[in-house]
């Protein structure tokens, strides 16, 4: 069974369904022989769209994996990569980045995706993304970094990270492509893109959102509110009637049945939990257990 | 006295400035011989609209309005009537429907739209509404099924309910015909359509209104909050100013005053609240009364 | 040094990007003769837009300045005169006032337009304002009321204040000729703006914002909230790495940085303060100082 492939317009380009995410990457202390077993083995899945950011480790993801996949001539070619832009971390060890800041000038935005391109030794990247919204940010500076970077070949595709509707389209405005994607939170623990107007606007303007934290950072398995325990009463419940092997499936059947197109990113770097995440792509939520979930996550049935 | 009639849009149709609301109707316990002289009544005072919905007493409603109408041939043709659908409530009494939910699927809208006109033994429903905004909500499968319906001619206008602007603007970029109306809930006690931009966008885009829970069912006569108390005071004031027979004629005018063309549902069946309420379309509330209610609804003064 | 100017749309017109408000006027206890040279001092530090209302003081800022300008003949010439309109305070002296309302008719717009035209003895306004938005506002009586005002040389262009990105889309449909500012309270107590889409907005329709309130109120330097002592801090640490006289400086800097085009309005009357202001366009805040003071608004960091 391999994952479906999606266009994330109509003209292209086609990513899997689902994307696998390396921010956590360094903490699966992987060889680069086994991490681009990994690779391969996402690619067997179908899970060809690969989630990176310049931050992730400070790059040592983006580092890891272009030194894994350079171990395979050819593997390149298999996969997309997406990369992100945009923050800046304090670091404790350097004391000149002292808070924890944003910068979309034109000069980073080209400066991180031309340092992408260098850690990940591909290039071009197939997607770069605004990490988070700005309030600094200059449409015309980020449109003219994202021009020059699709005119040089460095980047072939666009789109943004948590923007609001306004944000989304005061930089869709300025830009001459098609933003192609708003990556954003959304899992049982935290809907309110359902209902904030997010994925109205994606479903309406056929941008396809990537969803960041479906399993909501283990919080529905392990934790002790009351909305991770109404979640995992109801999340074993439909588990058994629909045939799902754990409730990892149904969390990902729920999201996949949102109408807009939604990606969800699978955070982990074990193969047999992407495996089982793939599946999830053949099981089918009812209404009915859909809203069991939504009414778990919220404590109040729909009005 | 009758009503005036206003229209939807500049093609029509027209429909009364007030409308018969017949969700409670069961709870009326009139005979088919009442309810029918009830609506004829109705019509005489010009409240020729009649609001309904698949859920209101899971159907009965419908049926008794239906039955109703048969005795008196040519009844149909001075009425407008509007139905809903979209929501799937939970039944104690059926073990299958255990959860609260929407369906906006079009085989639903289309199942459900054909229910109503059975129900009602009408050829056509003048107007069918979407109740609530589904997250599941795929636009153009609504879109598909209203130009089905529209095609066959079983209902002529459509448009929704309680939906938010980006959840209106999504389902009206799918759909060829333009949504007529939004339902929303209006009253001293909620004013959060003022501010929160629905009736922005109503005004702009020429969308009547239609308010629900205008005397927020019962809270303002009777209520202990503060803010109930604050708005009786108020409202017995200005009905002594205005010469208004009660507080809810005050509440009637306070709403016709909205620059949305607001279109108020009556929610009784005592044919002599309608007769008050009608006579509210005389009166007048100038800026300082209808800043005060507004001031004793949210308990302090514009800024 | 003097404040450079900006233009309100490629046609013009050219206001000065720092903006002199008279909200507090009457306080300031100048004679004629010492407003006149207030205001001359102003011209000639490049400040020569000037903000007023029908409201300040009941009229009475309005007066006095007419008052002031008339001693120098040719001085209207230098200057760009902003007034609103459209809320009517309660007066404890006047008891057919009773209540804060807005009004927003075109004979209450035309008749406040023409009493701001009396009351500063000028022939026309440069620019009129919305004062706040109005739940009554029917925007093409504003709409009518603006193109009258302009075709009889009364109002030369028109904006609004305090208005949501809805309201503004409303009024905007409504009018023949562009809004050109929306005027509002930005700050680093108050970042709303900031983050609600307003700022958006006006960046990506190219909308000038005026800023009110930036030095919020005094509470910035004197006030004990958690709040006020972070920004305290902050303010004054980047204050002496940029050679910053005072923290106002940073403030007005930080306001600068915005991407939007922000005219902040001086709410003092003493020059030295306006002198101090002006030179912050000089002062460029870097990415990690802007957020810090964002840092110390919210209590902690960018996500």
């Amino acid at each position: 069974m391999t994952v479906s492939r999606v266009k994330l317009s109509p003209q292209g380009p086609e990513f899997s369904r689902f994307i696998a995410g390396f921010w956590r990457a360094m903490s699966w202390q992987k060889s680069p022989q086994d991490l681009l077993a990994f690779i391969e083995q996402n690619v067997e899945l179908g899970v060809t769209t690969m989630d990176h950011a310049d931050i992730y480790s400070d790059g040592e993801c983006e580092k890891a994996f272009g030194a894994a996949i350079k171990l395979q001539p050819g593997l390149r070619d298999k996969i997309e990569i997406v990369s992100k832009c945009g923050i800046k971390p304090a670091f404790d060890t350097r004391p000149e980045r002292y808070v924890n800041h944003y910068d979309t000038s034109k000069e980073h935005i080209i400066a991180s995706a031309e340092q992408s391109l260098l850690n990940l030794e591909v290039e071009s990247l197939d997607m770069l993304l605004i990490h988070r919204p700005d309030p600094l940010m200059d449409a015309e500076q980020v449109a003219a970094a994202f021009s020059l970077l699709q005119q040089q070949g460095k980047v072939k595709h666009f789109g943004v990270s948590n923007f609001t509707n306004s944000q989304f389209e005061l930089l869709q405005s300025a830009c001459e492509m098609p933003l192609l994607t708003n990556q954003i939170e959304i899992s049982p623990v935290n809907i309110s893109a359902l209902h904030d107007g997010s994925l109205d606007y994606c479903q309406q303007h056929k941008v396809s959102a990537m969803a960041w934290s479906c399993l909501a950072g283990g919080e529905i398995f392990t934790g002790e509110s009351e909305q991770a325990q109404r979640l995992r009463e109801v999340l074993i419940k439909v588990a058994a009637e629909i045939g799902a092997a754990n409730i990892d499936q149904v969390i990902y059947a729920w999201i996949l049945a949102l109408p807009a197109q939604v990606l969800p990113i699978i955070g982990s770097g074990r193969i047999e939990r992407t495996r089982s995440t793939v599946a999830t792509e053949a099981l089918q939520l009812d209404r009915q257990q859909w809203f069991s979930i939504w009414q778990a996550s919220t404590g109040h049935s729909v009005p």
